[in-house]
């Protein structure tokens, strides 16, 4: 299990509001088994499978495009351990427990 | 008011868990006046005025050199618009209204 | 064609020093058919067929595992522009035009 | 002496090009005195004090704004190392001295 954050940014829209292609997105994501994930107010972490992170990244990489968009910037980061199993959970609760 | 997203990532600590930081990291926000921060799994969103997110930035980068890190890569997005106000409830909201 | 530019980051390491993991990651991109790539201070500029790309990000995710990494944090910004080609060349040339 | 990259996208203007925001963004490069920076095809490298560092990222977010946009993404990775002096030259060649 890996862990990935997702910001889609369509460049050129001729609105600043970005919300619509999230939610376009997070409708994708509803629709894809086998990974969790999460909104944030700076984008969308999703865990699972890497493979699965993968594939997922690309799907919402055409979203923007599907909805019109001329230009898409994706960012992407990838946390990928293997010494240990991680989750969105585990994280948050990780630094929370040496607070 | 503006927003960042905020990683800290130490390098070549000889542990591949970084939890230890993002804490000492969370204590320094816990004192920090005139701003809101959120943990996710992936880094730390900042709501505040931009001066104030950018000390804030310049102090967290600091946090891994003082706990003995020789070598720090900060990674910081930041979502600045100024023909509404925006906020970490708000840009989630907005999305899961249109869901 | 699009374009990424990706930065691989072990974590845990012993060293701060990350120079060995990105001169593997360049060995693996030399004997990649199908993409241009750029080695910066920062990270590499990969241009190419997005499948493509997408398939060289996930090789180059695998180098500091192969090489002993416990974690490794990887970041890409993807480009994608649909509307006209875009090149590593062409985008440096098209701001230098414009000073 | 530390490195950034930085990128600074509008969001809503009515173009996908965004050449014109960078070549501003480097007129102000060129009138900075005490960094040196290089522009890549995906962001631009700046090498130099931290404090330096970071008046200059605070002066180039406000280029998209000055220049009329109304939201700007700003995205900045940071790499401090103070166990050894690095440069951007510095960077690229001790990954080209390994292949």
């Amino acid at each position: 299990m890996a862990m990935a954050e997702i910001t889609v940014a369509p460049l050129g829209t001729g609105s600043p509001s970005v919300s619509k292609y999230v939610a376009e997105c997070h409708k994708v994501l509803q629709q894809t088994e086998g990974i969790k994930f999460q909104l944030t107010a700076m984008g969308t972490i999703i865990e699972g499978d890497l493979d699965k992170i993968f594939d997922t990244i690309k799907r919402l990489h055409e979203v923007p495009f599907d909805a019109g968009a001329q230009r898409v910037m994706t960012i992407v980061r990838l946390d990928d351990r293997r010494d240990k199993e991680i989750s969105i959970e585990g994280k948050v609760r990780s630094v929370e427990d040496k607070l």
